[in-house]
């Protein structure tokens, strides 16, 4: 080996110059850690004509891809230029050229993962990924290292920054999705196009990357049950408060035996739970194990500096691999089939916001209604609305009841002459 | 190699009971995880006629602990019997025999850690000890790969669960600390001599194993300053709230330029501070990276299970690296020589509660004492005492001020005839 790593980076836009900055301001750190200088050498960038600052000066940049995984100086390979099929392509050819690779990419991780991984390991080559999920949060290596022993049964994430901080100020100013999502998209925490992010996607991806990793089996972006936050409005997070919850949009993965749930909805914490006081873009991921029980993991999920840092702790692992001649030994493959659980399987609380008529009688046919579906009230207010006579609103809380019984009794409420309509349904975790 | 590897295990109380049911119960599973069986041959226990039920029965138990050391046929050795010297010398011994050690115990870490460091390396040794900080939390592993790439500038650590349930349990249901410490000896959160927790003390050896590893330098216990809780009042208690602050013992391990500061006490932290919802005999690590940014890793500091899953995790990493052929290889020696902060580059804001003459002229003689030694006033709040007529209370909280300047003051505020008292005084931190 030479008496220097020598790293190709694809992609130089805000962590691309993160990772670039923190391997030269820390370099003194860096190779203390590794034993040897850590060189940037070659970067793929769009632009090649374009003038760029410190610390791309003294890089070669190339618009041609090929020019950085086929050069056989190039010791590994950190993507951090995003994008699935194209950049999927790339990372193969970089892996057959046996060249290690680190990547922040969770959509292509959350649906190719597994075939890469693969790749990896014909190769002899290491594919980490730390930063795809929760930004500079430790959480994959907990996972795969620190938690080790134990049997992951559940992790809650809030994995989103851009839903957190809607939901956060919309709780602490009183203000509604729109105005809130307007400003995050004008201070850069929301993308102008924010579909992914506020209807889950985003999450969801992260989500089949945690479970994959915590249940050791092969979990993909389409086995996850998404909701998002953009129908939740400021009535149903009063009503939240009134109740002792906090609203957050919640990845759940959960075990039950051999089978799985995965999904990603806006749910109803108590406000004591550790996950309900982690505000603003922040991001955690709660775990729960048999033996150690609850843990949490918390910090930015997102940023410039943050995501770098977990894609340098990346190389720094990847080149220890290297140097102790273990590349693409230490991983392991999953140890499980996947088997999803069944809508009759899946339990949890629910949360409903009814709208109803004011009249004697209409409690009492709800009730049958839910005890018909077997499903029980933990709680039950009903407040007539004092602008509109004759109307009543109802907030309740279910004991745990079946998903199936839960969209069953939600078409059936529907068709109750008594009940105009449903306001809003959430389910409620943490209890 | 032969086909399993083979544990010895010092001591068989109630952690050690706990690693051996781990690694029975998920035998499966750490086979998939290190590619070969896991079994305990022998324990080394302090009575071997002792009735013990499972999973003691296919065991060996001995009551000579060479047995264990000199076996030519263990690979590893797990030492969950605590103690300092003694034991010193057992791993000094198994080291010297070319097995690979794992131990859960701060005492001897936080004291003899860097000789033992030397010993394991010079003998081509892993010495592993995540179970000694923050029990089933993975905070050492998250310190030295996770963050690998950051520097780490600040570190608060709620690592005493003892301490932590104590004050908890204070705050929650108005009670005295002898009262609750009372509590805490019969539910077992608190040992009979309850000194080394209240005290600050063990809180201070995890402190001093986690700036070892966070900032590269050698820290040992001498290095703490320490205050433990047993002062703490139900008017602090009281007084810090109405001023939005949570009252919790904390570990400061901070960092600024090449120096650094080391301490534990009593602490007001802002009641939105991410530790300060850490409650029970839950412990947490606030970690602050350069890069990074704000973290926190949260979970259960001690108990069976919980402290069984560190170690067990423990015992896979030194299992894979055996089978990797990397053993003591992958540890790095501290970067930094250690140097203290003086008491004039510490800087923190503090809290104080005073009882002072009601009359006039009070105000202004305190605060000219104040000024004097360059302490300003963040807030400050008077209040008579209504069943003490001429006496008032002060409650105030300074900007930020030299350490030395807070320990002059507190000796110029005790010779100043209008203050009868200082009832007590606390460092004030994240904000």
């Amino acid at each position: 080996m030479k008496n220097h790593v020598s790293i190709g980076l694809l992609g130089l836009g805000t962590v691309g110059t993160g990772v670039a900055e923190i391997i030269y301001r820390h370099q003194d750190q860096l190779m203390h850690k590794v034993g040897c200088p850590i060189q940037i050498e070659k970067v793929l960038v769009k632009d090649g004509t374009k003038e760029r600052g410190w610390p791309a000066n003294d890089i070669v940049l190339t618009e041609n891809p090929y020019d950085v995984l086929d050069d056989p100086e190039l010791d590994l390979i950190v993507e951090v230029m995003g994008g699935v099929d194209e950049t999927k392509e790339y990372l193969i050819r970089a892996l057959e050229n046996k060249k290690s690779v680190i990547t922040a990419n969770k959509d292509l991780m959350a649906v190719h993962g597994p075939e890469l991984h693969e790749i990896a390991r014909a190769n002899g080559c290491d594919l980490y990924y730390e930063a795809s999920v929760a930004g500079g949060i430790p959480i994959l290596r907990s996972l795969s290292d620190g938690l080790a022993s134990d049997r992951i049964t559940k992790m809650m994430g809030i994995v989103n920054g851009t839903t957190n901080y809607i939901l956060t100020k919309m709780i602490q100013d009183s203000r509604s999705f729109d105005d809130v999502l307007f400003e995050a998209q004008k201070l850069g925490y929301a993308e102008a196009d924010p579909t992914s992010d506020v209807e889950g996607i985003d999450a969801a991806r992260k989500m089949a990357i945690l479970a994959t990793l915590g249940f050791s089996m092969n979990v993909g972006l389409q086995d996850v049950d998404i909701k998002g936050i953009s129908q939740v409005s400021g009535e149903d997070l009063a009503f939240s408060k009134k109740m002792g919850y906090v609203m957050k949009l919640i990845g759940i993965a959960e075990r039950d035996g051999d089978e799985i749930e995965i999904s990603v909805q806006p749910t109803l914490l108590p406000a004591t739970h550790p996950l309900a006081a982690v505000n603003d873009e922040f991001n955690a991921v709660y775990v729960y194990g048999e033996s150690v029980g609850e843990t949490m993991f918390y910090g930015p999920g997102a940023g410039k500096l943050p995501t770098a840092t977990a894609v340098v702790s990346d190389v720094i692992a990847v080149i220890k691999n290297m140097r102790l001649g273990v590349s693409g030994k230490t991983v392991v493959t999953p140890q499980y089939e996947k088997k999803l659980k069944s809508d009759e399987s899946i339990r949890s609380k629910y949360f409903f916001r009814l709208r109803v008529k004011d009249e004697v009688g209409v409690f009492s046919k709800m009730t049958q209604l839910f005890a018909a579906n077997n499903i029980g009230f933990e709680r039950i207010m009903q407040l007539p609305l004092e602008d509109e006579p004759g109307i009543a609103e109802i907030v309740l809380i279910t004991h745990s009841a079946q998903k199936s019984a839960y969209e069953r009794i939600v078409n059936e409420l529907n068709d109750l002459d008594v009940v105009f309509q449903i306001n809003s349904s959430y389910r409620v975790e943490g209890e």
